[in-house]
């Protein structure tokens, strides 16, 4: 199973990962991409990402049987209201969007009974943005969760997993609602807390800056790397999913408290048995290959 | 300039490593290693990472002339009172704790002025504990600051300087006042959020830690190494180093209610800027060498 043409909304390191994925596996007989960017279009040109690429939406998603929305969240609703008529009959969309519930109830809303919609999330990625960044292994090994919603098609379900199984991905099956709860706890908190850090210490250190940056190796650094990601993709991020991040926030600082009163009142035991319980979760993330299995991520 | 017996008291992560680095630049005749436990004077022994290993305090730091404290802080204060009278007149006293205030006091205290004791901390260090864990070149390009008393000898500060350098290390040195302040950022901070984050993911979804687990990617993972650190060192790190870590915390908890206002009010802006400014602190570290230069800490 091959599809004729997949058209690519946003080439960014999502967008050009998949391209260059697509590619590699020979899953599309042509691909194409649409970026607002004219500077974006001639660069994924000129790194042979795509067959076409162009800023005319039209043009591009035309008799495209699989469009992929890789834009930041905050985008899909003008997006949205610009393409639905351009979607060939049959034509499956997804997207690769972080959040899935509010944005499924836009687009679903939108779009024509006569094509399926069907949004995913490949948990992949790195601190970098942009087509240069992207990368054909980017999805082996990892999950990609699908969330349909009760009007998709079931083959139509069945050819997306496929798609994204040739791509290097292992697809689960999931709904809207567990699928922003899990993330917002997997992914959005360790995000918003690893931004929070950062700007914490340049708070404190604000006078000399250079001292966070020469200790680093000491454990910032490594907040440092999540805290590079995309600025708008992950503003967004926070704003759909804002019910479960404020709720994680609150438990966060709960357990933050606890922990100053700990020190407070030097509950050597209490202190232990948090660290204890932390550290076994590694060990298993290892074991479940999520994470590399060498100390300091195997740097030097 | 060579010592002539450099005795390291504790061959964890950071003792074996540093008997490691001596043996491969050769800056002792002679190494030797006290440790309570028969089963790591047995692993060491076995790893020949030094010439004697033993329990034996006394016999160990006999005619040394550089003596390295490398065992969690809370230890210190039983450890100094049984070594005090076996130290060699003119021998260095250090260690390689990550606290310097409250311990160097304790310690000058007790100390003979016959001895120079100039504190170390080298910021080096992986997720992983134990002899079987130490590398020869943990050091090499890390910085070690050192944090000399008045008491302290000059010529025994530049002594202790250029063993550092030998095995590999950049060196510093600093008031221990400073030093508790930059390193309760660079360091404790983010390992107390660290722990933190992973003890509120398992909360939040105790039912289901297998979710955490195998959606970690996405953020997670990367926090559970510095949460996977030793415990008993770690407690110690955060009472030691109490009124930096409190105030911390609550600085940390300031900007975090900061944070939730901007998502709650849909404040695009400031949480833009707010990333912005994150980011450019990635491209400081990594231009100033002390982090990868490859996305994803090079994992794949």
């Amino acid at each position: 199973m091959k599809f004729k043409k997949i058209c690519i909304i946003g080439c960014g390191l999502i967008g050009s990962s998949i391209a260059r994925a697509i590619k590699k596996n020979k899953v599309s007989k042509k691909i194409v991409s649409v970026n607002r960017s004219k500077k974006t279009n001639n660069t994924i040109k000129k790194l042979k990402l795509v067959d076409e690429a162009s800023s005319d939406l039209k043009e591009m998603i035309t008799d495209s049987d699989l469009v992929i929305i890789a834009i930041p969240l905050g985008s899909y609703r003008k997006l949205i209201f610009k393409i639905k008529n351009f979607i060939n009959d049959g034509a499956i969309l997804t997207d690769v969007g972080s959040v899935k519930k509010n944005v499924i109830n836009l687009i679903e809303k939108n779009i024509s009974k006569k094509n399926s919609w069907i949004s995913s999330h490949p948990i992949a990625g790195t601190e970098e943005s942009g087509p240069k960044a992207g990368r054909a292994d980017l999805f082996v090994n990892r999950w990609c969760i699908l969330t349909p919603s009760k009007k998709s098609k079931k083959k139509d379900i069945n050819k997306l997993k496929i798609f994204w199984k040739k791509i290097g991905c292992k697809v689960d099956i999931m709904s809207q609602v567990k699928h922003d709860k899990i993330l917002s706890i997997t992914s959005h908190l360790p995000h918003l807390i690893a931004y929070n850090l950062v700007k914490t210490s340049l708070n404190i250190q604000a006078k000399e800056k250079f001292q966070i940056i020469k200790y680093s190796a000491g454990g910032l650094r490594d907040f440092t790397r999540i805290a590079a990601s995309n600025p708008i993709m992950w503003k967004d991020i926070f704003l759909f999913n804002k019910i479960n991040t404020i709720k994680n926030i609150d438990k966060f600082i709960l357990n933050l408290k606890f922990f100053k009163k700990n020190i407070k009142n030097n509950n050597e035991k209490n202190l232990i048995n948090i660290f204890t319980q932390t550290k076994k979760i590694r060990k298993q993330i290892i074991k479940f290959g999520q994470d590399i299995n060498k100390p300091n991520f195997g740097r030097k």
